[in-house]
């Protein structure tokens, strides 16, 4: 058969309806957290859109999304897939992008009348974004959420998951039947924007991810004495910012020395308290996220934070309590996937580099149940999470094309 | 005439029943900020006390309370005084101690008919503490209060000064009517607690002040660009609060190159932005307040400040900008004043040591139109605005004694 490629105008025009949905006018940016009435609205769009390709709709007790072309034999199936809730103040890609180029590969080998021996189930996960914690849908996918998460899990302003999800007619509770068995599974393939700059930086059109990195995220605080900035001498502080301060500038040190050229680490807030400029700092709350592909170096990585806190403290006079709030473990991709993508970018003469994903993905959770591998497309300018989060439609629809390709190597 | 001397006990049973005034069970503070019901509740008991004293009670247009105990002459008047209002949560002594001492000189006085040459006044200023942005008794009470401030004043919540003054049937205009002019007064003596370690440090009972720091507040922001935690390599990154962490570190060295042995510098609060865990942040806005005795020194350091600014920018790739939020002129204690003090502290045995005050007070305001000393009486562990304030009672009484003695001079 002649080559089969993805018609960009068709994900051009799917994305941009999509982003209609929970659009605000006065940020240009998109609200479509999960399990909000914009999500909803935007999971009714996408099964009208699966039928209207003459798909198989379905969804189940997490409220995945699915769209189902059936292959000839009952082997396991080929899932495509990524998310389409947003973080607040969102751009119209990050997983969006990544559920209409799967639906976009599926209505292209319909209309081919491709020879499925293997049955392609497009996806779209439940809360990958994280209103409820994260990766909420690709947990329920893999067996990994469990009855604690459902009943406990709340967004930031306290609204419980279960209320969210009943609000919508949703039973909490049949979120831990979407389970599926790795057996009923071949293989996952997801497409995303880097949210990095290195394909943008590079002049690259497509990713292909070997691995997704761990991380740990901890919530910490340092504890020192509340004094007037101006009746306490400098020597007599116990100043829990400066603490801070000196924690900040370990992190460069600590990454050189245990971590290697993908680690990552970012204080990305703070708190103090009492936080009035005429006091001296009594108290810190502050957050570190940090990232590697290797358990080991995760670890190494651990260790010397702890370390330095630990000096620190004793320096300044201070307490140290952290907390692990979050940590993921790192997931490589599966070579004979990653193999099928390069061999298929090669071929379709793309201008490609293998590299690792700093963010989580559902692929990360898939992943550790079946064979998983991602193709990534440039962020401009590194930016995602935002309304001036953007793809090239030329590299869109080269990443679109290899997706098709190996989906169709794979499920033909 | 035999040695005169307070009555500690009716200081200590002013100071318990005021601290009724506005407690708080929960957290044991009080709240008795400027124009709340609890002032003006603590106004009318210091006007009925002041009235049982049999001193003549009076307050004027900026709402400050006076008790007077008339001398023989019309020369111009020795003032005594502090202030009432607390901060939140406030501990009992802080300005009140140096209202009810003042009132207790006052009654001492009169008990013992002393020989008055010159008239004394006891006052006690409205909103030191900053409700409204603080000394507004003392400025109005020095001419130093304008327009614009009485119509702009507003507390943290938006409250306008003019409304919480009209809600206590005070007319806000007449603020501006409680000026006094210089030739009115021969001087302003202020007994306060230290709100610093250095007297509790060092095991004396009182403190006389040479002169008051002057201060500069600033409020800062460094502009970087927000990126994601995970995707960012480090050295891409313009990470707004790793600049803030650098500036931070450049505080002591400007300090120990700039200032002297009484400067100080605070970073007392900061908010980083978007300020979630997985972003690099993309804007850091944080307040500096940096204080010394010379004018020189602070024009030094905030010379100095900019320039580290500017290089932590450049460096990191950053935007900076500052504004200068407050300012307060260093104000010299008169010499004569503090000459009196230490030849009454000499001969009253008492241990004591000239000192700086870091904290900003009604003395500073009233010292730029007249003479003005202070006497500090030590604050254990150095804590103040908090209800773990405290001073022991032989101190107090040592430093009213002391107040008592200085006034005995000055006005008969």
């Amino acid at each position: 058969m002649n080559e089969l490629s993805v018609d960009i105008e068709r994900i051009k025009s799917d994305i941009l309806e999509l982003a209609k949905i929970g659009y605000h006018e006065q940020d240009r940016g998109i609200y479509r957290m999960a399990f909000t009435d914009e999500d909803m609205e935007g999971k009714r769009w996408l099964l009208h859109r699966i039928e209207e390709t003459g798909l198989t709709a379905a969804s189940d007790g997490a409220a995945n999304i699915s769209g189902i072309l059936e292959g000839k034999s009952d082997s396991p199936r080929i899932f495509v897939g990524s998310h389409i809730d947003t973080v607040p103040c969102a751009g119209m890609l990050d997983g969006t992008l990544g559920v209409v180029v799967g639906l976009e590969c599926l209505r292209a080998l319909r209309a081919a009348n491709a020879d499925l021996q293997r049955t392609i189930e497009l996806i779209a996960f439940s809360d990958e974004e994280g209103r409820f914690g994260g990766t909420f849908g690709s947990e329920a996918f893999t067996g990994l959420l469990n009855l604690e998460k459902v009943r406990s899990a709340a967004d930031l302003n306290g609204i419980p998951l279960q209320n969210a999800m009943q609000e919508h007619g949703l039973d909490p509770m049949k979120s831990l039947e979407a389970r599926r068995v790795p057996e009923e599974i071949d293989s996952y393939l997801e497409l995303h924007i880097e949210q990095g700059p290195i394909l943008d930086e590079n002049h690259q059109q497509v990713g292909i991810v070997e691995s997704i990195t761990g991380l740990q995220s901890w919530s910490l605080r340092f504890d020192g004495v509340t004094n007037h900035a101006g009746t306490t001498p400098m020597d007599y502080r116990k100043d829990a910012f400066m603490g801070l301060a000196d924690f900040a500038h370990e992190v460069p040190r600590i990454l050189e020395e245990n971590g290697g050229e993908n680690s990552r680490a970012t204080i990305g807030n703070a708190e103090i308290l009492p936080g009035a400029p005429n006091s001296v700092p009594g108290a810190v709350e502050f957050s570190l996220d940090f990232r590697d592909p290797s358990p080991e170096v995760l670890e190494e990585l651990s260790n010397a934070f702890q370390k330095a806190l630990s000096a620190i403290s004793r320096r300044r006079s201070l307490k140290f309590e952290f907390h692990v709030q979050g940590e993921i473990r790192p997931v490589a991709s599966d070579e004979r996937l990653t193999g099928i993508l390069t061999d298929e970018a090669d071929r379709l003469g793309l201008r490609y580099r293998t590299m690792l994903s700093g963010a989580a993905h559902d692929a990360q959770l898939v992943g550790r149940i079946a064979p998983m591998a991602m193709i990534f497309v440039p962020s401009r300018g590194g930016l995602s999470h935002s309304p001036e989060e953007w793809t090239p439609w030329e590299d869109i629809e080269a990443g679109a094309n290899l997706m098709l390709a190996a989906l169709y190597k794979l499920a033909c």
